[in-house]
């Protein structure tokens, strides 16, 4: 769980994340949205790929020198859960005043969409009835809730 | 959702709520369970209490000076849903040799949860259909996918 920090728990990486899921993949497009000054662009972009987050793909325009162009891998993709979940919690218990920065929504037709626990037979189980357990092959428990 | 970094984006901060949410509530317990230094559990505890994810109680054992215990508010119950989402992310992108150091399961019978997007409706949606679009009251509109 830490390694996923090491990843996007610096905020401009989590932003240059959150960009390229909503479709950007140009060095120009990253800088305009984010506003970010160009040498720590330049750093994340390097790490996210180091990470094997983002591939880097190269690509001409017309008159123009190669330039690099960056694409979420599949575990760049899977991603898109935990940043997710972070806009949930940001909404419900941190709201902007000038709304929500980003929203999760179905790309066929719009609806937005909420993340929710479910279980392998697709029963949706309350978030009240969901318990974060010790791992690692010890054998599950109840425990007395607070 | 920099905010929400602000929060767990701190290693120890991030393993203090994920104890938390698996009914650690005593800096004994704390202390115990993540071999974390005494200066800066401290000061990770004072800081979740400040952002309001944790609230401090009073307890006294028999023999015992009073002591505080910290408990997770509703802010940080909704963390729940971000920790496992990163939980998830480890466990299939970057599993530990090890298993997996936390589970997700239903408190009710110990089966495994996973993290679905879901629409309003119930109907569950596939993550390649799901988009993190720019919000803000800005109008959704269908883009080409990469």
């Amino acid at each position: 769980m830490v390694r996923t920090l090491d990843i996007i728990g610096e905020k401009w990486a989590l932003l240059i994340v959150r960009d390229a899921l909503r479709g950007s993949s140009r060095y120009s497009e990253f800088r305009e949205s984010l506003g970010v000054p160009t040498d720590i662009l330049s750093a994340r972009l390097a790490s996210l790929v180091d990470s094997g987050i983002l591939e880097k793909r190269p690509y001409r325009e017309a008159g123009s020198r190669e330039r690099a162009s960056y694409h979420l891998t599949e575990a760049g993709q899977g991603l898109r859960v935990v940043i997710a979940a972070m806009l949930q919690w940001n909404d419900r218990f941190d709201p902007a005043a000038s709304g929500p920065g980003s929203v999760v929504v179905d790309a066929r037709d719009g609806t937005h969409l909420d993340l929710v626990f479910a279980a392998p037979d697709g029963r949706v189980v309350a978030v009240d009835d969901v318990d974060i357990a010790p791992g690692g092959g010890g054998a599950w428990a109840p425990r007395a809730r607070a």
